[in-house]
């Protein structure tokens, strides 16, 4: 599936039986595409898509569904659905920042694994887990606000813990070296794989409000 | 002053005229101990002396009081004050688990360097970070509860960052790798040098309630 260009790569993805082409229509019924009322877990930023397709794999009874801004990227975790078949995944390409008019009160779960750390001050509000994307995610999950971290930037990770205090989060878990404490049913993500063996950190931390 | 035994050392301290013997007697009012009003910042565990008298040095404005709970290591950090004659510092030999007994409604600020991490979880209460001293803590403090803590201890900090969310504290600020931010009034302690020179991280956290 090699593409000339990002335009055929935005045409391309919606062959795919995983891209969820009209997702507007689904804001709070999403339950409705997986035919089950089992909780529903929404990664932002699934990059090439390892951690959320594993995790739907391992998790049959979870419905899994993952947000990609670049549909350039979003091609790469297509490639590795082509042979599969796995029903409780879903894939939209979005940009997060219009995430409260996707999602109603229907998400457990929120994972934010290795995001853009927009390291500048001016750029602080893009940061995913900023004080104006932690009022976006109030409105879309079903129960308690529920969501669960890594990184390896340390910068954009002082940061979030310090959000999520301010944002009167409970801190459940936080380890400051995730590979340190060989954690049996940690997934990886691309990216994750190749900086933790370089023996850099890998920052996360679990929280619930 | 090297001594034969912990005895002596027990006995030797109280010729300094550092050391506070009755401490008791100044409850609510250590401030007439130091002829003035300036802000009292209070370190437990202050060790070999190095980050309490330097910081005393460094800031005749403020008034120091060190507490250390071993007269055998106290004695070190009065080896470094034979010399000299600092008008803002007192120390005192006691175990702070008796904490709020000694002081009320007087202290700025409270330093926690490098303390000791009681790993195992039936010793929880000891961490001087523990919602047990963290509820000891609040009647000493003049105005806000104001903490700063370093460790390289990386389970302690993660257990601290979670006890102070837990306790309702707000986080100030946060370094997870202190000498990577090279932070231009840091003042090190004994161990702290060792530790940051081996390349080891060196966290640290500010918070206030």
């Amino acid at each position: 599936m090699r593409l000339r260009n990002i335009k055929e790569a935005e045409t391309k993805i919606y062959e795919s039986p995983y891209i969820i082409e009209d997702y507007k229509n689904y804001k709070g019924k999403f339950n409705e595409l997986f035919n089950n009322n089992n909780p529903i877990h929404l990664e932002i930023g699934m990059g090439k898509g390892n951690f959320i397709i594993n995790n739907a794999i391992n998790n049959p009874d979870i419905n899994y569904i993952g947000v990609e801004k670049y549909a350039s990227v979003m091609i790469r975790a297509l490639e590795k659905l082509e042979d599969k078949k796995i029903d409780n995944l879903k894939l939209i390409c979005f940009d997060a920042s219009t995430i409260e008019e996707v999602f109603d009160k229907e998400i457990e779960t929120l994972y934010l694994n290795f995001s853009d750390p927009w390291p500048k001050t001016r750029h602080e509000k893009r940061r995913l887990t900023s004080d104006t994307f932690l009022k976006k995610y109030t409105s879309i999950f079903k129960n308690k606000n529920h969501i669960i971290m890594k990184t390896d930037n340390r910068k954009l990770f002082e940061y979030s813990v310090i959000s999520f205090n301010e944002g009167k989060y409970n801190i459940v878990d936080l380890s400051l070296n995730l590979y340190e404490d060989n954690p049996l049913n940690n997934i990886p993500t691309e990216y994750e794989i190749k900086f933790s063996s370089k023996g850099f950190p890998i920052y996360k931390i679990e929280v619930t409000k």
